[in-house]
């Protein structure tokens, strides 16, 4: 029995042979071995520091009693550093799974894309969670900045969960239950009698004993500690007093006692601390002369000789690009660059080559490409000299121009000769341009295709120049069965591939020959892509994506189930180039869980665990799944170790779904929504959320809701949010909605009911529908309401990339409610204003210029919405006097896009903007219709009064259409500016009138530019 | 080489594969691994537990920039805990030792009392610390109380100092060249390059850049919310929050912003926390069941076999008791005891025997007695009946009361005697007491003996019953070659003795059969000293301490020197107890350090290393000393290692020497005393010394202060206590006073000044004498004086055990000098009146009541050390009235014990009570003689007339001696109380003025009983 002592020792012993410094944990709490100053500190300026060490990290937010099975509010890391990377990380990690006693090739080990970032320390990188067995142990990460500075060289850190490693070897399933030490006697000390008490007292502590006012003015007192200590130049007591700051955060955290502002200004003044704290270090550093850097030699290159004779007929050209784990996404983006770059730039050459394919997997992109000749063909071509009429004296003599001319290309006048360039005759001379071998030209497209790979995200690693998605380790550019004799930055082409790393045996064991990582010599190109299959590797996506789905249908067949294999589209691509050799593995939940609701259960194995759901032939679950492991493993092992991942996370959840509903009704909920803190200037989220029960309630009034609806409109507002304080969405906040839906309907409250709370809610993402019923749609409005006049009642509006309060979300969300809702008479102001009178009496400012911020806010979004739809920006001008009830404005973008070519509505348009042109904008529509007695003026004023006013611009064009005539008669005949004022003012009134009856809110101006 | 890293690792493999469990470091700051859970909370309780882990320690006031060789801000501990300790504790550490590479034969490591007591968490505990060579590389302690909790079962406690094990082990001279790990490519990281910025700038923050004001409210939070955690019953976290208070408390100590009253506080309230913490862990873990608590079978003890045929001729009787190094001073008294309890309890057996031995060593204590008869002779005994009057009724029969003796006694009458006792004649009957057997008494003896072992301090370890000075671990006891079968507790006694531990070979190799811990089986009772001496084990402590001045004369006299032997008389009986075989080296220092003082020099290799220093024939220290290691060794690695020890010792004190005496004058340390505080209500050191000097002048007025020696009292007074600014002082403050000399003759001042201003400071201990010089005398005085009257100004007078400020030393200072310097016209109250004076201007109350107090304490202090000399209480209480002049009240005493037996004086005395029980204690001792016309008034009117006033006892015994007749014939005749008012004024004036005539301030009752 490995126990978690000999682990942490195993550990040890095999980083600290490796050359690893052992470090001691941090002598004041951390969130992770990160903040460590062994890691945040020493990974920054040019010194190497490999370093391992064991850090138990607190975090007060996942304190839970002890109670639940994997998270405790302090767990253990062990932390590696290495600094630079040296070139192999992925090998030497997997030689400590090895040291650990995992067996490779039973397990299924996999590195799925996982990115890292600390904004609140300024820093990232790029990685993985390295899964055992679908169970994430270790977090594997390129750190790219920290404390706002660029790393290099780039440091490589490996942080180990124990106990979920420990629980993985050991096969138990509640952390307590790990065999923490054996004693003398033989017996064994489980982690819960070492550490259970501590669990259970601390936790006590974080969430519910910590006295918060003691805790507030610790952490005022330890950031002006932090700042005291940058300014007298002493980076490492700031660093001490950042954590101690960040750690008394987190305990008022775990209180509920930071707000959302709270929160910002504390990231904010940890960023600032730690980005002084860093640079302080690097300066502090160099003053001491970088006591840790020694001069190494310089590394030289060698290319492959090239073979004295080459083939003279063309041969297969194959390219691999060996990388480590690519993310699923970015790998059929890299296939398209790597193919239209060889492409294009063997077009570029004059190389004749057969047919091009790319194919690859998460680990590798291969190139073909099929009978590449051996060399260009040669080719002639003129260098343009002087006019031929300027090249010659009148003696026949070459002219200075021709000389000059001659003296340059270095040629005399028997090989000049006469051509014809652009129309003009010119002198010119021709050379003959030798083609290139293919060696030559191969190498050059190796290096322009891999130095440019790029992809949306990409990382630095000890190469001094590339820069990808993940680390390229080896490339083998074969044409036939020479090398191309080409280095990329500090990478050597070769005939060398890695197959599967567990190929041929024990990595950590033979890591040092390479033998075990499924090094494979490659003699010539040909052989690349079936070398790479006899390795088990398929590097068609398409049939690799086919294997997942045969394997996957066949495995939920066999227990009488099926696969959505077209609902689940795209997790079985993610599956796809996640794996270079699907297997598909089945694997079985306990069907006690199938009482947690579907969505729940979907949730977990989809986007955390990446496996497909099996289901009867109705639709419903059944208790099994499918994972798909990369590689031969053995089933039982790698199938015992998922469905543990699957039980605790189902556990968890059951655990949270049983607590909950052990309530009597829901509204027992409700009470623990003031303990929740939403913004410390407006009160607690039961705060909230009565506001937005009276605000629902005002707009009901302005829409008339019907009374039937009224009822529940009423019920649902007393009950928002409640689903906030229950367990079960405190863990997965995802299902806030989902969940207030799930136990009303549980515990007596009415679908409606049930159906409103979830809908307040919604929309969550712009994929997602708006509410369906009206008092839904009435508390999902309000909600949202609620927030941006609270939010610009604070002055809190959103800055670039920073909206810490959904301020965008929200808005947009009023918008697509409001748009697709036109037959709802709200308009944004209307809502705005009924939110800010209950912000009001909560004493927030919510003055009419907020007001007006809030609104020119929310309809920016609609027309950010327009402009990303596709409409002309005109048009969105056009019709943005109206988007303060969007369904009014889409209606009239309709309108405009549908009569845009319509010649009779751009006479009558142009009629109006010339009428908006004369009319001052504060004229009276009215006229004294006895004073115009003119004809053109009687005529016009004539039909103006069989002319209704119109709302909509369809009605306008037909209802209007009789008016353009009139108009242009008048204007012909009549000076509207008469020296008399009673008949000006009549005929201003007339003109007047014409524009009142048009549709209001359109900006005329932008309507003409629109349509012309 | 082994690496600091590599020396953790193998601690920590080596106590983990002896069952102990891996811990972390804690997390928030600690002083020491002590103070970690893992210790001080899981030694509470019965449960068992065994832990071994890392400790980086932290102690602010250890801050130098990284800049003293041995003293870090941050040492790194390595702690173990054995609970209940398993009878081998110390095997187990010497093995750890071998783990470390240390070869146990070449060096000598040795166990030197060290008992660990820490009041602040109500811990306490006896063991030792571990030399190697010299140096302390870890304390042992045999826990005995935490929290004020008796532990049970006892734990063990090994805290490794791994800096200076690594300086030792690596042969390198400051922490930062230790060696601290080897990276992949072979090159070494100093300790240096690891952790010096860290030393360096946590050194800052410590001693210069840590903000006071903020340390003290994070103190404040500290404490109440650990407060808090005790009241919410959760240990841990009060633990915890305990930790950061007491490092805030260190923080803020480091600072020099802790006055001493602020440390009494801060140590009561941390005492009261852990206290609570300690009761509430003991609670909680019974609450909890127990969990680490698993049922063990009770150990069976098994004595040996007695052989079926004894000797029955007398036979040598020998007893070994094997201990745990003693600490010196215990060694001969518990000889002592081990003589004086079998001497005693074989005279009250009846067991003929020869002469009785007893000698010992550290670990074992060998008593032999010499022919043991086989058994004692049986006895006759007669057991007592009635009266033999009362035995027969008048027919001869037995009587009632003779029938229910005979009846109890189980005899018939024929066994019925007559006997007499007590005069009187007795009914008895005779019984024989058979005679026990040897092994019998012996085995008595041996249990009474041992369970009856006692030292001045004692503790207990695994045994349930035996408590000692150290844990004893073995019993021989044989009487010839019979094993005395007797178990004392859980010890059996047998025939196996152990000699020196690496007798036979490596201690962990073996440690398991034992052979190699120098087990020796003993045959018969004759062969154990014999055998004991085989092992080079001198027993004899006078043979021993030969052996250790003769080595150490021989190696002196090498390097042509001398041992002071008489001189160093003390510290050679230590070393004899401190060794089994003394095993003398002689070690070489830097000449360069011979420009310290004597003092220094010699006050570092007494008091800290035991070694003994070589002078030349004029007594001038050499560049030598000897130092006795425990049993053959390598001569020159044990020299190496206690060299290095001095060297870094007196490269420290060399430092701070030249250092301090950079400076042009002391007068530039006065300013320094202004930055350290004395008591916060008291301001600082600095006006501390000038309220001294004023104080000291003042008293200069009172005893009329030579013109001479004014100028040498005001030129000390400017100069008061500055010492106690130089480094030198700080890092060893015994040597306050005496560095103040030193350092004034060296930069100019008169030798006069500098005698002063070292007397200042005496006594320092009740040892030491009291100053010579008169402006030392008074400079000495007034800072007693102004320590009293300050202290019981603020009524922060001493209570029980707690005398933080040594106001009892004070006192007793003051008693010392005024009874040694009679002359001096000072009494007590004066001094604290003068002292009042300055103080008062400082706002301190000091009130009549308060310097009441102070002049009570002050006496009662006197009192008590008369008693101490063994006056009688009687003789104390007569001259206390005279004790504010203890010179005044110590003539009386010593008068009163010369005329004790003088008859006259008794006569007088009576006389003198007599008057005073008449005559009311407000009479006014005058009288109109011409009243006064009875004989026998008029003739004591006369003799009153002819008599002084004396005030010492023995004029007044000659000059009144005439009065005791007159006195007599007075009280014969006349009346006192007379009818005639004036006449009874008249003669109760006359015997007032004999009592006015009397020495004063004597309570005359007292001297009566005290002469009767």
């Amino acid at each position: 029995m490995l126990t978690m002592q000999d682990a942490l020792r195993r550990l040890s012993d095999y980083w600290t042979d490796l050359g690893c410094l052992t470090w001691q944990p941090f002598n004041t709490e951390v969130g992770a071995g990160t903040m460590n100053l062994a890691t945040v500190l020493r990974v920054l300026g040019p010194e190497p520091w490999d370093v391992a060490y064991v850090e138990p990290s607190v975090r007060p937010d996942d304190s839970r009693y002890g109670q639940n099975p994997n998270r405790l509010q302090t767990h253990t890391q062990f932390q590696v550093i290495l600094k630079p990377e040296r070139g192999d990380p992925q090998e030497l990690y997997l030689g400590s799974l090895e040291a650990l006693g995992v067996d490779l090739s039973a397990h299924d080990v996999r590195f799925v894309e996982d990115n890292w970032a600390q904004p609140a320390i300024g820093a990232w990188g790029l990685g993985w969670e390295v899964w055992l067995d679908g169970m994430e142990i270790t977090q594997f990460t390129y750190f790219q900045q920290v404390g706002g500075q660029d790393l290099d060289p780039v440091p490589v850190e490996l942080t180990y969960g124990m106990e979920r490693i420990l629980m993985a070897i050991q096969g138990v399933t509640h952390f307590k239950d790990i065999v923490y030490a054996t004693k003398i006697d033989g017996t064994e000390v489980t982690y819960g009698e070492a550490l259970g008490q501590q669990e259970y007292e601390m936790s006590r502590y974080y969430l519910d004993d910590a006295d918060v006012e003691t805790n507030r003015s610790l952490y005022e007192s330890y950031v002006a500690e932090a700042g005291r200590m940058v300014e007298a130049r002493l980076p490492v007591p700031a660093h001490y007093f950042i954590l101690k700051s960040s750690h008394a955060f987190n305990v008022l955290d775990a209180r509920g006692a930071i707000s959302t502002t709270e929160r910002a200004q504390a990231f904010g003044t940890m960023r600032r601390l730690m980005r002084d704290t860093a640079a302080l270090w690097v300066e502090r550093r160099t003053e001491l002369g970088l006591p840790l850097l020694k001069e190494s030699a310089a590394t030289v290159l060698e290319l492959p000789s090239v073979p004295a004779e080459l083939p003279q007929d063309p041969q297969t050209f194959a390219l691999e690009i060996g990388v480590e784990e690519l993310p699923p996404h970015v790998l059929p983006a890299t296939i398209e660059q790597v193919r239209e770059s060889v492409t294009s730039l063997l077009g570029a050459a004059r190389l004749e080559h057969g047919a091009i394919s790319v194919e690859g997997t998460p680990r590798r992109i291969v190139l073909t490409v099929e009978a590449v000749a051996a060399r260009e063909p040669d080719a002639v071509e003129h260098r343009k000299g002087p006019k031929w009429a300027a090249a010659f004296d009148a003696d026949g003599n070459p002219s200075k121009a021709l000389q000059g001319f001659m003296r340059g290309q270095g040629v005399a006048l028997e090989a000049v000769e006469k051509i014809e360039i652009g129309g003009n005759e010119h002198a010119a001379v021709a050379t003959t341009r030798v083609g290139r071998g293919a060696l030559e030209v191969l190498g050059e497209i190796v290096a322009q295709t891999v130095a440019g790979l790029r992809a949306e995200k990409n990382m630095r690693w000890s190469d001094p120049e590339l820069s990808f998605s993940r680390a390229i380790r080896w490339l083998v550019a074969l044409w036939g069965p020479v090398v191309v004799p080409v280095a990329v930055s500090q990478l050597v082409a070769g005939r060398t591939t890695y197959l599967q790393r567990t190929t041929g045996g024990a990595v950590s064991a033979t890591r040092s020959d390479g033998a075990a990582l499924g090094r494979v010599e490659i003699a010539t190109a040909e052989d690349l892509s079936p070398t790479i299959a006899s390795g088990s590797i398929e590097l068609s996506t398409k049939l690799r994506r086919a294997a997942v789905v045969e394997q996957a249908v066949a495995l939920a067949s066999g227990v009488g189930g099926v696969v959505d294999v077209e609902g689940e589209a795209d997790l079985v691509d993610e599956i796809t180039n996640l794996v270079e050799d699907p297997h598909g593995v089945l694997g079985h939940f306990d069907e006690r869980y199938l009482e947690l609701p579907d969505r729940v259960l979907v949730t977990v194995m989809r986007k955390h665990q990446r496996y497909l759901p099996v289901r009867d032939a109705s639709g419903a679950l059944l208790p099994h799944f499918v994972t798909m492991a990369n590689g031969l493993c053995d089933d039982d092992v790698v199938r015992a170790g998922n469905e543990s991942v699957l039980r605790a996370r189902y556990e968890d959840a059951l655990f949270f779904w049983n607590a909950d509903l052990k309530t009597e009704s829901v509204d027992s909920f409700v009470p623990g929504l003031e303990a929740l803190t939403f913004e410390n200037r407006l009160g607690s989220v039961g705060q909230r959320a009565r506001r937005i029960a009276d605000v629902a309630t005002w707009l009901a009034d302005r829409v008339g809701l019907a009374e039937s609806e009224r009822e529940t409109l009423t019920r649902a507002g007393q009950l928002a949010k409640f689903d906030l304080a229950t367990q079960m969405v405190v863990e997965m906040s995802s299902l806030a909605g989902f969940v207030a839906r799930e136990y009303a309907l549980r515990k007596g409250e009415t679908p409606f009911v049930a159906d409103a709370l979830a809908e307040m809610e919604m929309p969550h993402t712009s994929a997602d529908a708006v509410p369906a019923s009206t008092p839904g749609t009435l508390l999902a409005l309000a909600d949202r309401f609620d927030l941006l006049a609270a939010m610009f009642g604070l002055g809190a509006k959103p800055t670039g990339s920073s909206d810490p309060f959904g301020l965008r979300r929200a808005a947009l969300g009023v918008v697509r409610i409001l748009r697709e809702k036109p037959e709802l008479a709200i308009s944004v102001r209307d809502g705005l204003d009924d939110a800010a009178v209950r912000l009001r009496e909560q004493g927030v400012t919510c003055d009419a210029a907020a007001m007006d911020a809030a609104e020119e806010f929310t309809i920016g979004r609609y027309a950010q919405l327009l402009r990303d739809e596709g409409v002309s920006a005109d048009v969105v001008t056009a019709v943005l006097p109206s988007a303060d009830r969007p369904g009014v404005a889409d209606a009239h973008v309709a309108a405009l896009t549908a009569l845009a070519t319509d010649a009779d509505f751009r006479a009558l348009v142009e009629a109006i903007v010339r009428i908006t042109r004369i009319v001052p904008a504060e004229t009276t529509p009215s006229y004294d219709a006895s004073l115009l007695t003119e004809p053109a003026e009687a005529a016009l004023a004539q039909a103006v009064e069989a002319t209704l006013q119109s709302d909509d611009l369809h009605s306008f064009a037909r209802g209007h259409a009789g008016l353009v005539a009139p108009i242009a008669t008048f204007f012909e005949d009549i000076l509207v500016m008469a020296d008399d004022p009673a008949l000006k003012a009549a005929r201003l009134g007339l003109l007047a009138t014409i524009v009142a009856k048009a549709p209001m809110n359109l900006d005329w101006k932008a309507v003409d530019a629109a349509t012309s």
